[in-house]
């Protein structure tokens, strides 16, 4: 078996280095992510720049691939031009900090994955629920073993999974749920402040969800300590408007 | 009325001012939207670096605001700080080129629709099927006419509209279709260069899609000179797949 593996925290990042030490001694294990951190890139590409490629080596060994680009670029450039033949699987992470409701839009970590879902590869996002102090070493065992469990099934084509595991220990996780995505709302805002030159600038601040969330959802599930798992897709047709549509919307040109 | 205009070739694309002449007549209309393009940004945001606004003058009169950023921070800095009240409608574009299959997942002008709709505002991006010598205007009179039918209807929250329209003249388009979005891969390739300096760099090539897409979809709709209109949303959850596992799928922990 063959593992990809990818990131959007840039190639440097300890959440990277944890997949490699499980999944290196198991599988043919390829690295190819960004060379710098491309938090909230969402799914950007770069078309109006080149993109350049490095080898980057670790403890005097060959490492992985940087590349000066986007988490949707390393994959498609990986697949396209790097790996000498596809991967089995495409593992993007693990991602410091969640993924989950409407985070999944802006998230270069999700992105890898449905990138890879797009170019027809099974692939998984995860991310750890922590900001600090991180413990990949557990998320990345479970991983593992998600994978073994996929190896017996035909996913459909075209399908990923969102991972989002609590920054718990083993013991205190308290199970594992199916979910789907969240959509309600970020609680967020803008602060203005002043420059020392007297112009004005904003950060952007997000602070959690607006309100309470349906108990099915991936964010339910990681708030109650739960691993999250969503099979999320790149289909976004709204099908019930397209049907409604399509049966009484009257427009001529 | 209130209308929001954006896009994401920045706020002096020609594609933004036939809008804003078709619609400042009628409407109360506010434009902002990004300083320079951002064409392929997908859904980024902004967080690791600060958003400064600056006024847009034209023809000696005020314009809109310019964001040094990207079109979904656009949306949420004219929703959050810089529109008086919320918008009764955002339209993104006129995009200079078709965003068709799943070149959404990459575009600027329909993310800056999807954040719309995360925010809760019924939005419309438009894009027109041309890169050169592009005429906006029988597009800018028909996402007018278009808006005119969306205000007799009670839209479902959360979903927006991605409308294609062909770069012929009004007499040449075959139609209007409600589709849904190709998944079809792109034809794509990386074209490998050397510097002056001896150093490896890639090119990013996407040329259209792979193969024959089902007669249902925007793509198919737009190379047959129709308008394709697709209703979107940002729930990316895989509900058959989500209902499988919940059925089958066992894991511990």
């Amino acid at each position: 078996m063959r593992i990809l593996l990818t990131n959007d925290d840039g190639i440097y990042a300890p959440g990277l280095l944890s997949l490699y030490k499980v999944f290196c001694p198991l599988y043919k294990t390829f690295i190819v992510a960004p060379e710098s951190e491309q938090s909230a890139v969402g799914h950007a590409i770069s078309l109006s720049s080149p993109l350049r490629v490095k080898e980057v080596y670790r403890d005097g060994r060959f490492y992985g691939h940087a590349v000066a680009g986007t988490p949707a670029d390393a994959v498609k450039i990986a697949i396209h031009e790097i790996l000498p033949e596809p991967p089995d699987m495409v593992i993007s992470g693990i991602n410091l900090g969640p993924n989950v409701g409407i985070n999944l839009l802006y998230s270069g970590t999700v992105s890898a994955a449905t990138e890879s879902a797009i170019l027809g590869l099974p692939a998984i996002a995860v991310s750890l629920n922590t900001y600090k102090d991180p413990d990949f070493g557990y998320a990345a065992k479970f991983i593992k073993k998600l994978i073994g469990e996929i190896k017996k099934r035909v996913l459909p084509k075209g399908m990923c999974l969102n991972v989002n595991i609590p920054a718990l220990p083993a013991s205190k996780i308290k199970g594992i749920a199916f979910t789907k995505q969240a959509t309600i709302p970020l609680n967020e805002r803008f602060e203005k402040r002043t420059d020392p030159h007297q112009r004005v600038y904003y950060w952007q601040i997000g602070n959690g969800f607006l309100k309470q969330v349906n108990t099915d959802t991936d964010v339910y599930a990681l708030s109650r300590g739960m691993i999250s798992i969503t099979p999320i897709h790149y289909d976004l047709t709204h099908y019930p408007t397209l049907a409604a549509f399509t049966e009484d919307f009257s427009l001529n040109l």
